[in-house]
């Protein structure tokens, strides 16, 4: 099974937006082989626009040139992917990926390219036609660059299945779907075609839909056609989108099971927004990274982290290596918060394995806070075990209690 | 002031949809000139997609080519319009139109050309341009030729400035602006920056906006800004879509004044649809054609008729020619309903000259029904008059009954 | 016909609230005689709590004691209305207001005393009972007296009529009947009992319902049931409601007519909340009293004074006594706004009899401003008049401007 | 910890309406001391309406009389429940009920009977009163009985008080507030009001608050003041009923935990609506009472039994006594559903002490369905264990099958 556990990885949006080049991702690729894969991280994901030569930094460009093949198919910038000459397209940097052990992903946008259908190009291997796969009014709010396919003809269906079959060609490993997961209804038949084409593309792809929020009352349809899905809009380094995550995560926790898990978005960790200033910096405190950390790993969201990772200073690293609190995502499941309250929140994680349960606390004020819990609460005799981030043993006591700083975490491992 | 009272005319729409040609509309000119201008019918108005060559019934199509000029402003296509061949444009026409005594309109989508904007295309007169003029995220629901345009840049306001004066050269008097006036609230600035280009652009044009329903709680916005505005979405001959104009005629019925007048859309009387069949007729009966030209009358609708004129049979001519009828859109004047039922409506309208009221009795309902009213509940001593389409007389009396046959209507003069 | 034009009166709820005495209302009635009479003035309302004793102020007292005969219908507190001794009810107090030429009014809670189903009192005149007809879920939200009744009973019909024939037979000619004019959809069925028992009881009683806002959506069903109905909630002597008012009487504007008026509330003039305060005066400046004024005369609501009328100061004397203006109530009709916008008003309202029309303006800003308009906009030649307030002649003018205080209105009448 | 596992018993509504008697609750608790006891059934509960003597079936009457003490505490109805004579209240019932090793419940209604408020009747051991403790607009829609409190009185303080610590003294081990749960956010004071009240009286009491839906956004205020609430209307023997609760359980099912537990309502099995027809049996297939079964113990929902129990047949007797299910509802933790389609629904429940999981299939369909699922799915490597309705071993296996009845139920313990 795909996705079997959340996915672990790297994504070029936080630090180098629309305009990530070779250069960028293979450095990347090579720190994480590195340092970060043996603890889990794998995928290398090339976010949004990398075949547009203009890029430069985060913002999009109305009538811009995009390259493609004689199909519609977007292509990468030859002068941002110089080993995509000679129409590799991203194979050569997929196997480089490969090579390290690594898996490789790219972000696509639903639909195709609106000079394709203008152009009136035809679909690979098809009779069809760009212009009759086109949907002319679909378009998406923030990018200019496609048009959504009208899902009822064949041409859309063809046009999605070339797609994938090109980029299964590729060597691509993960496929993260951009201007479609909050597009419920109209999307729903969209977010199938896409599902399909991926799954018959004859290559194993994770499959993820962007951006959020995903209405939860498509949970299941997207639990049978996604192996993510984003449950908020772009997440970034500010404390209060990082507070709002948990009554996202409360709604969405039960449905993160195998093969298919919401995605609270990218950790913005480290160096970030390097094409706007090389200095940029995660605006997290430490105590908000290990709260975000200790989330994403209770609730079970994939990770994917948003820094250049090069210049991960010891903190970065020391976070993303944390082998017993990345263990939760593995071993966890069934977790739950047991108390969200303005100042405070409290989540458990059985493991799957029955060795005992994990305990987070959270405070979510901005003043040094005790928490604590009852065992009786937790439906246990006692607690003993250990916090995960300081490696702290608890003795058997039967109410846990934690000084926590602002917006602080800790996390333990009862057995 | 333009547009003193309710514009009358004729529109290409509801016979020959997006394929009118220049033979139709100088045959209907000339009909108009003939039989109608006596009774106050002077617009000749010239329907949507007049710039694409291969229209052929009410339907659109997506990426087709339109005829424009090098600056993104759509032209006549030759091979419909001949007339406009040599670069100029509806001018022949306009001037055709003319020489009969009669004004001539245009029909007009928001926006520009998206192939204006794909191929960067200046805007005349400026150093603007139509990509940086147009929103790639603002496109037609239903319609896929335009680009909305992005109005807080100097290229909008150019672009707008230089379509009206294009027009203006050309003679036309009425512009049908489409896609806008039910577009609240994005749409608002986009309806003030075209409003200011056609007062400013050197010639009395009336200005329309399309479709409906615009939104009660703009009214005063419309007022300001427009001459006639839609209050419903496309009007038929079904009997449903007459029977709920009332609603709409009664919530708008106090924002008609000189100058600006809701509007119930075009007359679907005589031969309709003839693209799609040379035999097409009305599905209105008689009764349900006097209820609609009464109450059009009566809450001082534009009336734009829709059937191709040189057909119409001895009815639909007198129903259009029916002076005292039609002498009420313009001698009335703060007119409403004084009541609205399932079955039956009245409606009043005094004459602002002072000399005595219209009163207007329909009958909703799909049996013969008798409607009455006291003069006291009218606030009149009694009354005493003519029915306008019967001609017969009322002696004086204390209460008004008349039996009318379903979807029937009657309306007196009474002095 | 009842109400042929819109009541005009006093009510005892701004100067007195729920304590009003026998002597309050004799001598507001002795100086409407003297006074007002000649300007058309005629009703004297008592309002609520006639029946409850200890009554002090404008507040209510829950499980408090109302007198009430043995058939669970409330009389008055004999301490307050003396003149009701040996169960003549309000029989003296409306034979004397009838002695001076002026009708008399009473206020009704809709529903029966809880007291009375709790005490399983009998209804008149019938074999029902108070038990069965009282609904005990039916309660008023602000009011805690009555209980509402179970519609679809003989025992509610059979109380409602026992109710309005006691009332007739004190000679009662206006019953405001409270907690019902916005309780759609519940109170549907008991506005049209309460219609139906006034209508039968054997006397011309003019019906008024409360509060407001009444929904416009039940405007017909209103106009079938009521002869006034409040169309905002309780209006005071702020600038911030009247200014709101504008809103209400647009929309309700086409509904007045003879028989049934829309109702903007009491006019809170004068000395007001004189149980509170001997030297209660209204906060509302000259201007918006004016603008008052004008404003219930073009909308043609019911007039009903609110201040104690033997502390009129000549201002207010003459404003309520303005012949010309209180004209317009009477003789206007089909009246409506031509203009409304943040900071000023125009309205319009022809005189029913042909000779000419009255043209009034609002300055709803802070600043003093000019209004004007163009007889063109209101469909008229010219301007010639004169101003009613000041008496001011208006030369013939093509365009009308006026110079107004903050708050402050004019209103002309031309020929 | 009061409530550490979701309460077990008996409620008189299902089977005796409002008219249950003393000899009903006796003949219950002697049959749950000898056949349901040893399977933890402990709560007997009477439900609503104990203090109306005249009580017949499952209506209520409006403007009744109900027993009360000289505070407005409602008693027993001497009729009804012979041993309150003199006095004792539900003493020695409760005390009959503890001598066989049960606990002992009963409803109550929030507020204070009408008639105290009327009668000004003072409140128990304090110098408040009935009168100014009750709010006179808050009355509950379904039940003409009590007035709601107003909650920022002293005087509602000390009526809770005084009615709980008569309760207390009575032996009172559970108590059913009704007209709260859903009545948010209105009654959010008043259910800070009684939880404190029932803290505060010197016995341990179960406070359960009904009817629902309670509202999921308040989830974590009743988990703060509420050991059990509704969340849903009343729930009876109807499949459509029965289907909706999975929707309700897949929404509440994280807010289970020891102390507060979401409540799914009565199990109405066996012998119901005895006062309308002793020969009253429930509608549900038993597929449909095992699926109730089921679904309860796996989401944890209290169980009260709403049957006549000593007419229990076989089959309902074995479905109360199956020791394995109801095993899950005290092992169990953390369960959630793993997919909730129109047809079918599984649910997994790991046991809080590490020794495997439960896995339930519901057939929601009306037609034989075969439900399978992957234990990847689940997360596990594979499935070995017992289906505990039919104690049939599974053997190891990837994929759990099971063929299902129309509305059925299936769940296995896999160790």
């Amino acid at each position: 099974m795909i996705a079997q556990t959340p996915p672990m990885g790297w994504n070029s949006w936080d630090c180098y937006g629309a305009a990530v080049t070779e250069e960028d991702v293979r450095r990347n690729a090579e720190y994480m082989a590195q340092y970060l894969k043996p603890f889990g991280w794998e995928y290398i994901v090339v976010d949004i626009q990398w075949s547009r030569a203009n890029a430069k930094d985060h913002s999009y460009e109305p009538f811009t040139q995009l390259c493609m093949d004689g199909f519609g198919r977007l292509t990468p910038a030859l002068n941002r992917f110089p080993s995509a000459k000679d129409g590799a397209g991203f194979r050569p940097l997929a196997d480089y990926v490969h090579s390290l052990g690594l898996k490789f992903g790219i972000h696509i946008m639903r639909g195709l390219p609106r000079e394709a259908a203008h152009r009136h190009l035809p679909v690979a291997d098809s009779n069809c036609s760009c212009r009759l796969a086109a949907d002319p009014s679909s378009v998406c709010a923030w990018n200019p660059d496609m048009y959504g396919l009208r899902c009822d003809t064949p041409d859309a269906k063809a046009d999605y299945e070339s797609i994938f079959r090109l980029y299964a060609s590729w060597g691509v490993d993960f496929v993260k779907c951009d201007d479609i997961a909050r597009e419920y209804p109209h999307c729903r038949r969209e977010i199938e075609l896409i599902s399909e084409a991926c799954r018959n593309c004859g290559r194993e792809i994770v499959l993820s839909l962007s951006p959020g929020p995903a209405p939860l009352a498509e949970a299941e349809h997207l639990k049978a056609n996604a192996n993510m899905w984003r449950i908020t809009d772009d997440f970034w380094d500010e404390w209060r989108l990082l507070k709002g995550m948990f009554e996202r995560a409360e709604k969405w926790c039960i449905h993160a099971a195998p093969g298919h898990w919401p995605d609270a978005d990218m950790l913005p960790v480290g160096a970030l927004r390097q094409c706007e200033d090389p200095n940029g910096w995660t605006h997290f405190t430490q105590p908000e990274q290990r709260t975000m950390m200790t989330l994403w790993c209770m609730m079970r969201s994939p990770l994917m982290i948003g820094g250049e990772l090069s210049k991960n200073d010891s903190f970065t690293l020391s976070l993303l290596t944390n082998a017993a609190v990345l263990e939760i995502l593995k071993a966890g499941w069934c977790a739950h918060p047991l108390r969200t309250l303005d100042e405070e929140c409290v989540w458990i994680s059985p493991r799957r394995d029955g060795q005992g349960v994990y305990v987070a606390f959270f405070n979510l004020g901005s003043r040094k806070h005790t928490v604590s819990l009852a065992a009786a609460e937790a439906g246990l005799p006692a607690f003993r075990g250990t916090e995960l981030w300081t490696g702290k043993a608890v003795r058997k006591t039967g109410v846990l209690r934690a000084s926590l700083h602002p917006h602080d975490a800790a996390v333990w491992y009862f057995k």
